[in-house]
């Protein structure tokens, strides 16, 4: 035993015991005669007296202490003078009798604080040092609280966590595959998954009835800011239910993760949007609803004033945001600004102010009169002092641009709580994206998505319009899951290959081994998959998932810690029997 | 909805309600006008009656239906005649008013019974309708409870499960890697987990105090009967502590989940063995303790009698089988053919017989006086109708080949009983081991365990003499997991590299960046990883740890099911810029 205590357990109570403890030096200070050592470890900080007058020799040794130094000390616990409230352990300290280094530490490369000195290159590089700081730990803390809370709830509701295979087949369709070639198997290729969708839906045909896993799953694209190569899921599938089961019962998850782990009761039904709402509402299957701003469509509702913006636009729309009509010309300009940029992409704003003395202003006042303002103002249910904003255009790109402003328009006014939530799910997705470039439909989800009963006389005469038994679970506009019901009818599935344009054959090739399974008795079943790394960064309250992460990648995949990916040796690579082909310049 | 209950919770108290079921048919039973249906999902079976006087046109699609469909039915329950004292729900049967067939499906290959009369081949390559039979999915089953228990204990023990990554770096001597072409990094990979050892001790090195994860790893190696390319360890590291407290936090996990799991109380402290011991004593590192019958040296003990397998011999020892004397000559013969095969090793087998009239007979009479026999036998505390076996031979393969022969006569005597269960420590283990191929030393456990203090000095003077603070947990013979205390002192890890052979550039090469770490203060930690699988399987009764795997590889690392690992397109290769190299015939 080289402690008894922890370093944030030691309390008043504890006064006049004789304890060990063990840390590291977060700070030294040195008054007078007097030195105070500042002990860390992943409990707390505890406060160490060295006074001179006692003991110079053992005063001289802490003094000699440098940061992040290991230390074990012995001594007495001591109501302090001087109480520090802000810390737990802060009505005692030790007065240190014992001192010995268990390792020295050289000067660390950046402070270890929570508001550290040090920049991201440096951090991911000496990665082992930015864990010690106790936010970044405290995330870790909360992703394991989650994990263990999941597990516990799941397995209440008779889920069985099951592995499957981390080595398993790549598809003549995963282009995204990491593989793995097999030295048993010359010439031959593992997959690592991109999800376990095969095997959940095999243990369904297993009669495993409630499966779950947190696991972790693979990809092998571009990274954006916020992607990771190797990420995790809560991966769930179910049989005998439909929609309304699953959705039910992760909405139970759901707030059990928000009770135990967020104090945070939330004692309402989620709301559901169709995607189509949301889409009119919110220009997103992703909506923000932690505040209002809904929507409100012009185009039906306004004649033609020779405002050729309007008047050639698909769509018009806009947003009223209560109490903005304060907003100055500058502001305006930067929300012009804002809306113009190229990955916004309107081409122009549109306001109007309703004054607190009734009156309106706008941009447009050359091509509307006032009742026509008056008019407007009333679809939005504006009051004195609000703010009309309207976009025009084509319909999908300015709904998405509207969007965006509705965000921005949401953060400036402050409604977007990182510690307020507001989930909901947004279902009755469509089943099929129709893809202008290769001029075919795909499944919007994946193959095996089942389309809703009534709408299956569509598949022939309207395939876009065919409505999936698809469902995401939205949080403060992140999508947090989604999943499906699954095609479980042998026929409905060729159907539906049918409408994706695949051949007899090239359906068989990718999908044979799936549909022999489905042979032998497959159950009617769902499922969802939640992104983890997202949902524990939506808790933490942090907009990046990699301080969720002990050891992340950086946006090309590399861990610049241990420098990997990185070059094997030739006796490797012909063991293997691959050889690595220079790239062309 | 498609059901009110499962098939495995309807009792007598439930008679008179009206039920929906759904599961598949396990059984058809046509009893005059009477159709008997057995029903099964993953909770357990119910009996559908159909009763062709009420209702013919039902009972004929009852007769109709074949093994495996998915059928859901609604009806009354209803209290049987005949009751099945053998099925929990035996009480009742339920009245079928309506059937649906949710899926038809062909006839299963084999029958999907605890008895199956599927072989090997077959059954991996349907796996999915494998895991249907009980016996099957109650290993997982078990799986997932032990999962989920060693969670919840080590999490109230403040471990914290962190996820580390599945693709890392390579290391210089990761010849058993499995490798992963990096698309964006040209010419460069990613390596899989042999274990999350480096990245389990850069947590000690940021503070994390306490680690777990219940983690996949990877070994491309050829694969004996029970290995598996990719398997689970519990891994787990502690800082601040010393074996005697590793020791202590694990035997706690083992006993909350022999209590938790198999309902087994273990109210003694495990007992631990040297490594020394348990070789001289068991001749084997992990001992089955579940009985006696300890080796007897008798090699300074014996003078010569000119019997030149005994004269000639570095180690003379043997096995005293209590109440045994009655072995016939067959027995003896078959046990002599035993310790000949090639696998066990021994020249041959010596036996002395304690009638039960207290004569001592032997295969050495010729040799040996009854007085020689008398005293031989006392070595053993040897009484009446017991049998002495003993081997006699090179040291190493001697106690090798008694182990298996002690391992035998367990079988013989029925004293290795699959529920009970004898675990202990194997401490004290080597420090290094002589390879004489190589002409050099290797660390037995890896090159970060610490060497016993008292120990340090014979580094320098007696390397092979060294012991190390590794330590081991066996149960019934089988090492369930392996750990140490780990080096945190850098000098003394710079002696091991030197005791070890390498250069200090190699030393740099293979483990600079964890060295690099260490010099930011490392505190003292250790811990042990243990082999999930293994242990499942210990606790599921079966030989093979194939069958805690939801789906398994076979000894080629393939998937007969999904006939992995496969080819992947030449547009692929081209992406990851390698190229496949034939191999030479």
């Amino acid at each position: 035993m080289y402690r008894t205590h922890t370093n944030g357990e030691l309390r008043i109570e504890n006064a006049d015991s004789r304890v060990i403890l063990c840390g590291w030096v977060q700070r030294i200070r040195n008054l007078g005669g007097m030195t105070f050592v500042d002990l860390r470890d992943r409990y707390g900080i505890t406060q160490l007296v060295f006074d001179a007058e006692k003991n110079e020799t053992l005063a001289a040794e802490a003094r000699s202490l440098g940061r992040e130094y290991v230390i074990q000390v012995e001594g007495n616990v001591s109501e302090r003078s001087a109480k520090n409230p802000k810390l737990p352990t802060g009505d005692i300290e030790i007065i240190v009798q014992n001192l010995t280094v268990l390792n020295a530490s050289e000067v660390p490369p950046f402070t270890i604080e929570e508001d550290t000195d040090g920049g991201d290159e440096l951090r991911m590089k000496y990665r082992y040092l930015d864990l010690r700081r106790s936010n970044v730990r405290s995330n870790l803390e909360l992703r394991h609280r989650m994990a263990l809370e999941v597990r516990n709830y799941m397995s209440s509701q008779n889920f069985m966590e099951v592995e499957t295979p981390v080595l398993m087949k790549s598809t003549p369709e995963g282009a995204r595959d990491f593989v793995v070639p097999s030295r048993m198997n010359s010439g031959r290729f593992y997959a690592l998954p991109q999800s376990p969708q095969l095997f959940k839906q095999l243990l369904m045909v297993a009669g495993f009835d409630r499966y779950f896993q947190i696991v972790k799953c693979f990809r092998d694209e571009d990274l954006r800011a916020d992607r990771q190569p190797e990420f995790t899921q809560i991966d769930c599938e179910m049989s005998f239910v439909n929609q309304e089961d699953v959705l039910n019962t992760f909405e139970g998850m759901t707030k059990h993760l928000f009770r135990t782990v967020k104090g945070v009761e939330i004692d309402y039904n989620f709301p559901r949007l169709s995607f189509a709402e949301a889409m009119e509402s919110y220009g997103s299957d992703k909506p923000d609803i932690r505040f209002g701003m809904k929507f409100v469509s012009l185009k039906d509702k306004l004649s033609a004033r020779d405002f050729k913006m309007f008047d050639d636009a698909e769509y018009i729309g806009g947003i009223c945001a209560d109490g903005c009509a304060a907003y100055t010309r500058k502001d305006i300009d930067q929300l012009t600004d804002f809306v113009r940029r190229p990955q916004v992409g309107a081409q122009g704003l549109v306001y109007i102010r309703y004054g607190s003395d009734g009156t309106l202003k706008s941009s447009i006042d050359k091509f509307f009169s006032t009742n026509d303002l008056k008019a407007i103002a009333e679809q939005f249910n504006a009051k004195p002092n609000d703010l009309i904003l309207i976009l025009a255009g084509a319909k999908k790109k300015t709904l998405s641009a509207l969007c965006e402003l509705r965000l921005e328009m949401g953060n400036r006014m402050g409604l977007r709580h990182r510690n307020s939530f507001a989930p909901l799910w947004v279902i009755d997705f469509p089943l099929l994206e129709w893809d202008d470039e290769t001029q075919r439909f795909y499944a919007m989800h994946h193959p095996f998505t089942s389309p809703k009963k009534e709408d299956i006389a569509l598949l022939n005469s309207d395939p876009a319009k065919v409505r999936a038994n698809a469902y995401d679970l939205v949080i403060n506009g992140v999508e947090i899951g989604g999943g499906s019901i699954r095609i479980h009818n042998g026929d409905l599935q060729q159907k539906m290959f049918k409408v994706l344009g695949f051949t007899k054959q090239e359906a068989e090739n990718q999908f044979g081994f799936l549909m022999n399974a489905f042979k032998y008795g497959a159950p009617p079943h769902g499922g969802i998959a939640f992104g983890f790394d997202r949902w524990a960064s939506l808790f933490a309250g942090i907009d990046s998932i990699r301080d969720v992460i002990a050891f992340p990648k950086n946006n090309s995949g590399r861990d610049v810690m241990n420098d990997s990916p990185s070059t094997i040796s030739d006796a490797q690579l012909e063991e293997l029997n691959i050889r690595v082909v220079e790239k062309k310049a």
